[in-house]
């Protein structure tokens, strides 16, 4: 572990110059004081990505919502709770050449936030919770006057995730999409590893199964092909 | 604290040969296979309740929903995620003498459980989320064919904190509530110190703001006392 820090220490810094924004974590989009809506999301992904970029050189922000997780060190990390909370950061981090979209924002969130917690009346019906569309974080970034060179969104699918992926891509006006099975079988929220497809203007690449620390590290060495790419062209 | 541990393990053990069961943390009520509805309890109250009654010699059972924390020692514990499977696992565990239920159980969960992630749609509305009222686990073992001697409720409130409890109390038909004040500006969810106010048949006794290890001391030690009084009757 030792000689992998000082092999990171002393290792090529090819994203060195480069300033790059990383979502991660849940939201958690409040119903009342003590109630919320929010998502299996661990964070350990997001991590992962920020700590791989930083490895590279980059100078790296990481907005996050509520996880177990350590901060990654070598990162700076901006903490919040809800969608709009992160829109905010992401752009008050703006001049970036890099955002990887990785966080599992909320697409909805409760209409009305109570001041109060939501009492049960006896006898009374359950309330019916209504919702409405939440700031489309990818959408806004992808489409800013500020936007980053590079834009990656992420695409928890449980169904169809190829197609499903590509929609989003062209959607959403970003770069790449990196998507993911998450149907319950297959244990990925919460989980160690998971199973990526790349999607690109140019179609898809399929990673095999890797640790979360590999994803990371295998995007940010995509990044910095990609970069090397454009300079020489 | 090594010396403290040796005086858990030979000090008095009053409890002995007493079943508890506690409950702790929040629920998760599944939205779709991501998302979920929750709450902000961190669960350290519930595990230091446990812990608190095993040093006194009882047999403990925790049935803690989703937390950080790590399982106390020296008791017996049960995961479980949603309200429906908590009430299981309680009546699961039975006979018990003592019931503690201090996990934050969510009132209502989404009438369905959507089986695939629930998608946007480009122009769409956002779903109403139809809820429907959960299993109420302190009023069923309140009244319950194998109904545990003592059963203790926990209220958490936002305003008109005696009052709610003291109403709880009747409506439940539990023997004590402990009442704590939970309204944003108090930061008790996720801290360590909490404000209870014991509510019994008799009336109520305010104690002071204590670490959650000191009140679940606290509570072990009332209900040493409460069991002591009923053995003399």
């Amino acid at each position: 572990e030792i000689i992998a820090a000082l092999e990171t220490f002393f290792g090529p810094k090819p994203l060195a110059g480069k300033r790059a924004i990383v979502t991660g974590g849940p939201t958690h989009e409040p119903i009342d004081p003590v109630r919320y809506i929010g998502n299996r999301s661990s964070g350990k992904l997001g991590n992962a990505i920020a700590t791989a970029l930083a490895d590279l050189g980059a100078e790296v922000h990481l907005v996050t919502g509520p996880t177990n997780q350590p901060d990654p060190v070598g990162v700076r990390v901006t903490h919040i709770e809800t969608t709009r909370e992160m829109l905010a950061a992401v752009e008050g981090a703006l001049p970036a050449d890099i955002l990887i979209c990785n966080a599992a924002v909320a697409d909805w969130r409760p209409a009305t936030e109570a001041g109060q917690k939501l009492k049960k009346q006896a006898g009374g019906m359950p309330p019916a919770l209504a919702l409405q569309e939440n700031p489309d974080i990818l959408a806004t970034l992808s489409r800013h006057a500020q936007r980053p060179a590079l834009v990656v969104g992420f695409a928890a699918e449980t169904e169809n995730v190829i197609e499903h992926a590509t929609s989003k891509l062209s959607r959403k006006g970003c770069d790449w999409i990196l998507a993911n099975d998450v149907s319950p079988e297959r244990g990925v929220f919460g989980g160690d590893s998971t199973t990526i497809h790349l999607i690109t203007q140019d179609g898809h690449e399929d990673w095999p199964t890797l640790p979360k620390g590999d994803v990371g590290r295998r995007l940010a060495s995509r990044i910095t092909d990609h970069f090397a790419q454009r300079s020489q062209s």
